[in-house]
C-alpha cells in the first residue's frame, strides 16, 4: 500500500490542504477553501477533516495510507498539549486543535508554527537545501520567521521563537498593538504598508496599490517603502548578527513586489550587519510558489513520525 | 586509568587552563597567565602547552589521560580548518589555533567561540541546567552571546552566530569601528560605558568607577549607565523575539554592578519583548563564579567526542 503525507495550511482566510507522495513529495491533490473563524475552531477542524476526506476519495486513497497530519496554524501554540493559544486575529483561544484532528482522521497529528514549516521545507525542497542554518521571513498581514539548522526547527522554549513581526526596530516608533513600540509590523507588514501610504497621501490604498504608485513616480508611497525596507533591513540584519544563517528566504504577499522593496533591503541589510570575512548576505525569495507552509507542515510530520516512532 | 578534559579560555589579557575529573566534572588544577598577544599566537599556544604541562605534572596526570583538550577563543573562528581568521585586539589572523596545539598535546583539540562555551557550561552546570534553550550573554570589554538548544551549541554557517555587540540599536547612532552605526557595544559595552562618561564628566573614568559614581548620584554616570541598560534591553528583547529562550544568563565585568544595572535592564527589555502567555522573562546572574567559559571549553571537548568517535 503506497503511503501519503497530509499538509494542511491554516489561514487567517483561506485554509488549504494537500496530498503527498511519501516517495518522491509530488503533491497528489490540494483543496483550499475559506477560513471563516467567525463558524469556531471545532468546525474549522470539520472543514478540514471534510475536505481531506473528499481529496482522498477523488484520489481513491484509503485513510490507512496516510501516515501522518501535518498542521500549521498561526501560533502562539503549545505544541506539548497541541493547542492553539491564542489567535486574535481569528478569535480563537486555548483550542484543542490535534485532538480534534486526532479523533477525526484517526492518524498521527503533528502540529507546528506555520512560519517553522515553511523553513522546514525551503530547508529540504527549496533555496535553503543542504545548508545547515536557514531562515524563512514572511511578510504578508503580518510578519513570521522560522527557523531551521542541521534539518531540526528551532521553535524555542515556548514554540514563539521567530515571532520577528514585534521586535523593537525603533525604541520610541508607533506604538503597536501589542502594546509595545516600534514592532518591526509597523512598519514593514503588508497592513501597515498600506495604513501608512493611506493616512500620508489622504487616499485608502492596499499594499499592491502603493507599490503601483511608488512605481509611477509617487514619492510618499515610495518613502513608505523605503521605511518598511528600513526596517525589514534591520530585523534581517538581527537575524544575521544571533543566528548568522546559510540564506535568508524571504516569502509572503509583501514579496510579490520584490523588484521595488527588495534592493532597498539589501541597502538597509548591508547597513546593519558587521561584515565577516567570507560571508554572503544571501537573501533570496521563496522558489516555492507559495506552497512552503502546506508542504513543509507535511514533510514535517513525516520527519516527526521517524524522529519519535 | 583516570581520564580528564582539559579547558583553554584564552582572554585579551589573561589565558586560563584547568583539568577536569571526567567523572564528576570536579576542577583537579588551574593556572592562569598572561596573554601577551605581541608575542604572537604561536607564543601564545607554547605558552597554554608548557602550563597544561606543568599543570599535569604537579598533579602526577600522565598526558595519555587527558581525553580532549577544549580550548575556548575570541572570535570569528574557522572551525573546520581549526583556525582562528581574525582578531583585531590581538593583532591574530588566520592561526591555524588546533593544527599547533595538536603537534603539542598529541591529544583531540575541540575549538569553539568562547560565549559558546560559556552557554554550554551554563545549560550542564549552571543556571540553564535541565532547559531546552539557553542564552548566555557576556557583558565585559566586548559582548558576545552564546546559544545552546537541546544541549546542542548553534554556531551558525560561519560560527558568527550570537555576534550580539554588533547588532543595530539605533539605525543612526554612534559609529563603530566596525564600520556600522549604533552597535549594542557602543553603548553597553565596559569600554562603551567608561568611553561614554568621561566624555560627559570630562574625566577619565573607567567602568567600574561610572557604576561607583552613580550610587553616589553623579546623574551624568547614572544617565550614562540608564542608556547602556536601554541598549541592552533592547538586544535581550531581541534574543527573546527571536529565539524564545527558557532562561538569558548574563556574566562578564559588567554584571559585577547588576545591583544598578539589572533593574534598568529589565525595565527596558520589560518594553522591548512581546508579552506572551505563561512566559516569564528569566534573565539571572551567571552562578559559575567567572569559570564558564573555561569549564565549558572542558565540557563541550567532552561532548564532541562522543559526537564524533
Amino acid at each position: 500500500m503506497e503511503t501519503v503525507y497530509i499538509g494542511v495550511d491554516i489561514g487567517g482566510t483561506k485554509t488549504e490542504v494537500a496530498i503527498y507522495d511519501a516517495a518522491c513529495w509530488q503533491r497528489r491533490a490540494s483543496r483550499v477553501f475559506n477560513t471563516e473563524p467567525s463558524r469556531g475552531c471545532r468546525t474549522l477542524v470539520e472543514d478540514i477533516y471534510n475536505n481531506c476526506r473528499h481529496m482522498l476519495r477523488t484520489d481513491s486513497i484509503p485513510i490507512a495510507s496516510v501516515a501522518a497530519v501535518g498542521v500549521a496554524s498561526p501560533g502562539p501554540l503549545d505544541l506539548k498539549t497541541g493547542r492553539i493559544v491564542h489567535i486574535p486575529t481569528m478569535g480563537f483561544r486555548d483550542e484543542p486543535l490535534v485532538d480534534w484532528l486526532q479523533q477525526g482522521f484517526g492518524r498521527p497529528i503533528c502540529l507546528e508554527n506555520d512560519a517553522n514549516c515553511a523553513a522546514y521545507a525551503e530547508s529540504r525542497f527549496g533555496r535553503g537545501r543542504g545548508k545547515r542554518v536557514v531562515v524563512y521571513i514572511t511578510v504578508s498581514t503580518g510578519i513570521g520567521c522560522g527557523l531551521v539548522v542541521d534539518g531540526r526547527i528551532v521553535d524555542g522554549a515556548h514554540w514563539a521563537a521567530g515571532e520577528l513581526g514585534h521586535l523593537t526596530v525603533e525604541r520610541q516608533g508607533e506604538p503597536c498593538p501589542c502594546g509595545k513600540k516600534g514592532c518591526l509590523e509597523r512598519y514593514a507588514s503588508g497592513t501597515a504598508i498600506a495604513r501608512r501610504a493611506s493616512m500620508r497621501t489622504g487616499t485608502a490604498m492596499e499594499a499592491k496599490e502603493v507599490f503601483a504608485a511608488a512605481r509611477t513616480g509617487d514619492t510618499l508611497c515610495l518613502t513608505v517603502i523605503r521605511e518598511a525596507a528600513e526596517a525589514l533591513g534591520m530585523a534581517v540584519a538581527a537575524v544575521y548578527q544571533l543566528l548568522d544563517p546559510d540564506v535568508v528566504i524571504l516569502g509572503g504577499s509583501v514579496m510579490k513586489d520584490a523588484d521595488l522593496l527588495g534592493p532597498l533591503l539589501q541597502e538597509s541589510l548591508a547597513a546593519c550587519v558587521q561584515p565577516l570575512e567570507g560571508r554572503r548576505l544571501d537573501v533570496v525569495l521563496s522558489g516555492l510558489d507559495g506552497q512552503q507552509v502546506v508542504l513543509g507542515a507535511a514533510a514535517y510530520a513525516a520527519a516527526n513520525l521517524k524522529m519519535k516512532p
